[in-house]
């Protein structure tokens, strides 16, 4: 039986980089892998999966569909994903869908026609129907859509719960959420069931605001600040599922002169730069934003390796403690 | 001579799809193109260029460097350029740099081999040589790196004449630049050759700090914060290399107790998202963030059909006065 040395000997290059080929680590130029797998043939050399599934023309590309990759904490995900799928060997296609349906239609169609490896999903759509056609590796980020498609998100159940708890111990007595439409389905609108369990336990009041479906518009983030308080003045916590949200809620606490902590405390989620860059700091419930790139990426690797893999996994969240609350 | 009626025809195929794989517009599927192509070689219809080019097999994917996709200013260009990407037909592969030489070699290595059919280089990198050998078409933002080589920018030194003039109109005695490393010889730096120039015809008085080389590093943005008031504790007026930086004087006016526009005026550049979203809202140079997306787009399509194209492309900025002034 042939080794890796035979390989090396015949292709004219290093044991090293045979080893690379084989196990697909690194650049690896097209000559080199010719060279490699015209050997590995003469020898009749039996090719392990990853080498076989090399000679099966990879592209090494992933493709990711975010809503917005100028939403912070989408950006830093995806900035977070293609430093880990890099270290990986992998390069990273990134289509925004902003929420539109036909595009992500179009996008998923030119996916599975084309030359992607596998597909993270972190996107909002309402239409999941697509999604169960796809062929390759699928993985989606915060949102279930079936029962063979493995997904990822953070304990959102438990961030709600959080910061519910912060608020209330802080001495909030009228709370508001504030976070997307629970239309959209998303793994996300647990973030407002475990708030609101633990308000009903603590008989704390509270009200709740949602996005319209199309979300991400900054506009709209404006408009909803400025309703809650209109509508409730007396308001003296607030909730929201994200940092970005926390943001308007805290310029619009500037603009009607409520201090904050003092007069209304504001808790984020999310844990993005922006958080710590606003004054007075944001309170947020902090996702791991690098473990949910890295196992996205690692579940799609494992899917193209027929590796088994877990349906659901789920990160904890921690509360980090600034100047909002 | 056949029309396109008859490759239609003959295809099996609507008169619209014809049109749209010789225009290359739209999604097409494989399947599709491929009827066409046949049509078109039984008819010997000759191909105009586009399909021409489509024959060779191009892979409708344009690689885009930048320094860190987390970053709002590269996150909005990011988003931007994708989606203008995809009204023409083209997919996005995305690499953060993170100023990593290495990286961006090995990325560049990976894209001249591969599948992209041009790159634009939006990366603030020392080392240009790779970029010389690249044989796609080739765009950079912000950067010249050589005569042949298109670039495009905003009207940097037009912008910092702007924000100089802004600052002493305003009556600011005392003033600071804050910007990014020189030695990496971008146009950005341009940004302080203006407002430099402004003060010296006004005779006023400025002092100018520099981010190191590595740049992007929030941590750093906020220590220069510091030594520039810990340094010269009576300046008045400070104009920013990037609204993020900007943000982060804005931070350390609010830590010390100085009231910003009251004894501290700041202008950032950019304009991103953030800068209406921080309290009060930034006065900065805009940069038109959705035409420099396009332009780079269409820089390399043209290139890609072999059009006449300009080296040199640089966009007006403007003034936009908020609160921080």
């Amino acid at each position: 039986m042939p080794t890796i040395k035979d390989i090396a000997k015949i292709a004219g290059t290093s044991v090293t980089s045979v080893s690379r080929v084989l196990n697909n680590r690194g650049y690896l130029s097209e000559e080199l892998k010719s060279k490699v797998f015209q050997a590995m043939e003469e020898l009749n050399y039996q090719p392990n999966e990853v080498a076989r599934s090399l000679q099966k023309k990879q592209s090494q590309i992933i493709g990711l569909i975010v809503p917005d990759v100028a939403h912070p904490f989408f950006g830093e995900l995806t900035a977070a994903i293609e430093t880990y799928a890099f270290s990986q060997g992998y390069k990273l296609l990134v289509c925004n869908s902003k929420l539109d349906s036909a595009k992500e239609i179009e996008y998923l169609h030119m996916l599975r026609a084309s030359q992607v490896d596998g597909i993270i999903m972190g996107s909002h759509t309402m239409d999941v129907k697509e999604y169960l056609l796809v062929k390759q590796p699928l993985v989606t980020i915060d949102r279930k859509i079936s029962d063979d498609i493995p997904y990822i998100c953070s304990d959102n159940y438990l961030g709600g719960g959080l910061a519910a708890n912060e608020l209330v111990e802080k001495g909030c007595l009228r709370l508001a959420y504030i976070g997307g439409n629970t239309e959209l389905d998303l793994l996300a609108k647990k973030r407002y069931d475990g708030f609101r369990d633990v308000l009903a336990k603590k008989d704390v009041w509270h009200t709740c605001m949602q996005t319209n479906t199309n979300g991400f518009d900054l506009n709209e983030y404006k408009q909803l600040a400025e309703n809650l308080f209109s509508t409730y003045s007396e308001i003296d916590g607030v909730f929201a599922s994200s940092d970005l949200i926390a943001a308007f809620i805290l310029k619009e606490c500037h603009r009607l002169n409520k201090l904050v902590p003092n007069h209304v405390k504001i808790i984020g989620y999310d844990d993005v730069n922006m958080s710590s860059i606003v004054t007075p700091e944001l309170t947020t419930v902090r996702q791991p934003i690098s473990l949910l790139a890295q196992k996205s990426v690692e579940l799609i690797i494992d899917q193209v390796k027929e590796k088994e893999i877990s349906k659901e996994t789920i990160f904890p969240v921690s509360l980090v403690k600034r100047q909002t609350t």
